[in-house]
């Protein structure tokens, strides 16, 4: 048993804390919303008022936040998780974040004893709520492989990828790949349609070829209907294009298809397609080319 | 049993006329390279020494040529199919070619009586040696039907979709989806290397999530180590965004991500990388970043 | 005095023809527009009814036509320029087209002994009507010397660039250049107004300093104000960008930024814009943004 | 007179806090270099060795520090600009950074009774030298009209250009401008000379026409020429097309023109190039078009 302290009890935080809970950890939480805290305690776990009382005492601290000011916040704020915990304590922050915080975070922490990993997930709601998230890990081997059976409670694909950062930098690149191939699948289909092609079929012969991927088997169907439910919004796609642009910029390196990929995702955002799921892309692509769909 | 003229014997037209061949049809071939010819009456077929020979009393005449130009001088030219085939001829252009140049093949072969459908291939050579093959077939459903068996002796996954042109465009947003996949497996491992990241490890975790793609799946190792044995070319996959951009044009989209795979497949093969397999854009993205590799 | 046979009597065609006729060449006109042919013979040139009695007997023939298609026909064509210009002839082809078929049509030339100028023009309209045109040559200097009283008739800034296609070349330079500036100042716009400030007095400072260009001399009053009354249309422009890649393609080099800029320019004409001025990219950058104006 | 603390005694900053010196103004100077510190004492003015030491009863601060972390820690931090000046003092801060920091920053102040203008400038080292800058204001008209004297003694060209951020976002929009040209310009050279046109010649008749800009200008001889001393550093320019970026992504726009010039200003400084002048965007260009020069 691990006592864990686990800010932040969001979309993606609540299951997984529930899920540390249920494995037989004790489990403290906070978040700024009370009412998941209340979950959380309803759960067999611990509400906390304050960063600092989820963190007292903790073995583990694992953070699961929106951005990189909510991490340099509680992390790094009066109050927060540095100012808190116990000199090696084990800082889990599974936010996706710029690679550039992460490794900020790292060098702060290190002062005060405190280790840290980045680990964020891929996977969304439903890989958080069925446990079977990807998780990337940047950090020390030894707290990678002290920090492993938590990681094997909230998800099913495991690897420590690099040192600080290294992590992000692999979430990045994740969405960079999935944005671009929503974007290459919406064309695809935009040219297809207005040549008079059967979509549908093409597609079909498309992911049985080089041309497969995983978006032309989960979401063919749905982008040719025009069924957007989110899945992964479009927001928060953009969220991470500007991750991975810092990325580039922090590794100084010239990304051009992930640079225009950032600019049609923040497209989809600015033309009021923010709530939909990032498969909208195809919306914006539409557009572009005069043929709106309602 | 099947009176074929077979038109273009090269890299992937030789095993196709050899597997009909094969199939008990008779075939007669016709090619530039006298060689070729040879090849094809040496292992069972009849060798033709004019297009005119290979055409007369056929009841299917196949071409399988370079680009666009070839197809209209070997058609359309004096002495070409359409001067020579008898009415009631079906012609199967398996090119990869404009779909415009499809769709003036057609309509000028109707005057004449000739049936005409569209039908490129996806695979490359060993799709061809294996009989593998995608085949993406526009036309006329009648003459799709009556074609079937000759595309089964070839081909894997065979598909019908749509009227003249349609199979042009479907190979058309195949290489666009291709190609662009390339560019970001590229873009993505050049940010891990340069970020210090486990480039290898970083590629298993996206091949297993929602960025798995099958250029992944063949394709990561050989990339990350270099190895850029062809497999499809550089050079080819450059014609083949020329025809991406010129469907584009014709159905009046407008495809921005395409637009800028096309400039980076042309940079592959300005750079001298043409005759590598189109896995080398790779090396597009590293010269960008500063990162060559010998 | 020479004798002028002038094939094409459209926009730009017909105030050039009438400027030679003024000048005090006699010049003998063709156009598939009946209305167009005797426009010109009513003021002082003569009508011909076929290419053939345009270009008999005469010293020079000039050509400006839509694009390579219509070139092909008019000047390769049975019962065209080649077919009827006696040895010695100098073409002038005025028309903005691929520099691939420049260089095919100059070949073909000199086979009949028949000298070739490609000689493209800049300045729109109101360059034509007004005699100031810029124009692009490329050919041999002798056959550019011997034009250039004629080029003077019509046009200011009159250069020899090159070999034959090296006009068609500069010309392409030219619209990617305009092009890609118009896209720029639509996105500085965009930027400006989302972001709260007065455009107006934005584009004021930029236009003083090393951002400075004509567009935002001649357009940023009608731009700020949305006023796209051509001026050169967009379907136009979206014309030279396919010949501007073509021009990219034949030359083996890889222009990104063209690229791009090729995929806004057919946005807006797939947006329906086709008939407005080029400076109206703007309102593709504005759809992307998700503010559109009426 | 005015008293002045002078905050930021650079490349650029150094030459006009001794214009202002010479304007009959009270400088207080601070820099991190004691030399530039005793520089400025040298010249007339006074050399402080804190920032509260410059700050301390200045009517006018000004701050001109390489980028928005800078800006942060001189102005927000402990023993920073905020925590010494008295209320009532302007601060004018002639940094280009990000609009958002700019905004930060006017909020911070004014609840110490510290009014802000973000007023950075275009112009460069030879700019600054000869007082003719241009500077783009945002803030209160009030404050702008009461600094204006001040700005007069430093530029030539001056606009208030709306609230604050709106300097920084004019700012962002000239870079964008600037950056986006030069890749034309590159592009359009390198299309020439690979097509046998003599660039120096087309490059003449494309500044004649719609396509002139002060960049072909000043800098086409020197790029045709391959000559590179800045000038003004590919290495800020790409920290300056960061905050194009970041100035769209706060306004919700979309700008993929912008967002590919990023990339490729990027690859310039990747590549090694980015203590050649921004024209060596050309480089860039040329790589990708396998034509380097040495």
């Amino acid at each position: 048993m691990t006592s864990i302290g686990f800010i932040g009890l969001g979309i993606m935080g609540s299951p997984m804390a529930a899920h540390l809970v249920d494995a037989g950890h004790q489990v403290t939480g906070y978040d700024v919303s009370a009412e998941a805290v209340q979950r959380l305690a309803a759960s067999g776990g611990r509400g906390a008022a304050r960063v600092a009382e989820a963190v007292a005492g903790a073995d583990v601290v694992i953070t699961m936040l929106p951005n990189h000011p909510h991490v340099e916040e509680v992390v790094l704020g009066d109050g927060g998780v540095l100012a808190n915990a116990d000199s090696g304590t084990l800082l889990i922050d599974m936010s996706t974040i710029r690679p550039e915080t992460s490794i900020a975070v790292a060098e702060a922490a290190a002062e005060r004893g405190i280790r840290v990993l980045d680990a964020p997930v891929s996977g969304g709601e439903a890989g958080a709520k069925q446990a079977s998230l990807s998780i990337m890990v940047g950090g020390e081997e030894a707290d990678f492989a002290s920090a492993r059976p938590l990681f094997e409670v909230v998800g099913r694909t495991i690897a420590h990828v690099g040192p600080h950062g290294a992590g992000q930098v692999v979430k990045a690149a994740n969405q960079l790949l999935v944005g671009g191939i929503y974007g290459l699948v919406g064309e695809a289909i935009v040219l297809m349609e207005a040549s008079g092609v059967d979509a549908k079929t093409g597609l079909d012969v498309l992911a049985g070829g080089l041309a497969a991927n995983r978006i032309l088997d989960l979401k063919r169907e749905t982008m040719v209907a025009r069924e957007f439910t989110p899945g992964f919004r479009i927001d928060l796609h953009h969220k991470d294009m500007g991750i991975a642009l810092a990325a580039a910029r922090a590794a100084d390196v010239s990304l051009p298809l992930t640079g225009l990929v950032a600019q049609l995702v923040a497209a989809g955002r600015a033309m009021g397609y923010g709530s939909l799921d990032h498969s909208a892309l195809l919306k914006v692509t539409e557009q572009l080319s005069g043929r709106p769909t309602p």
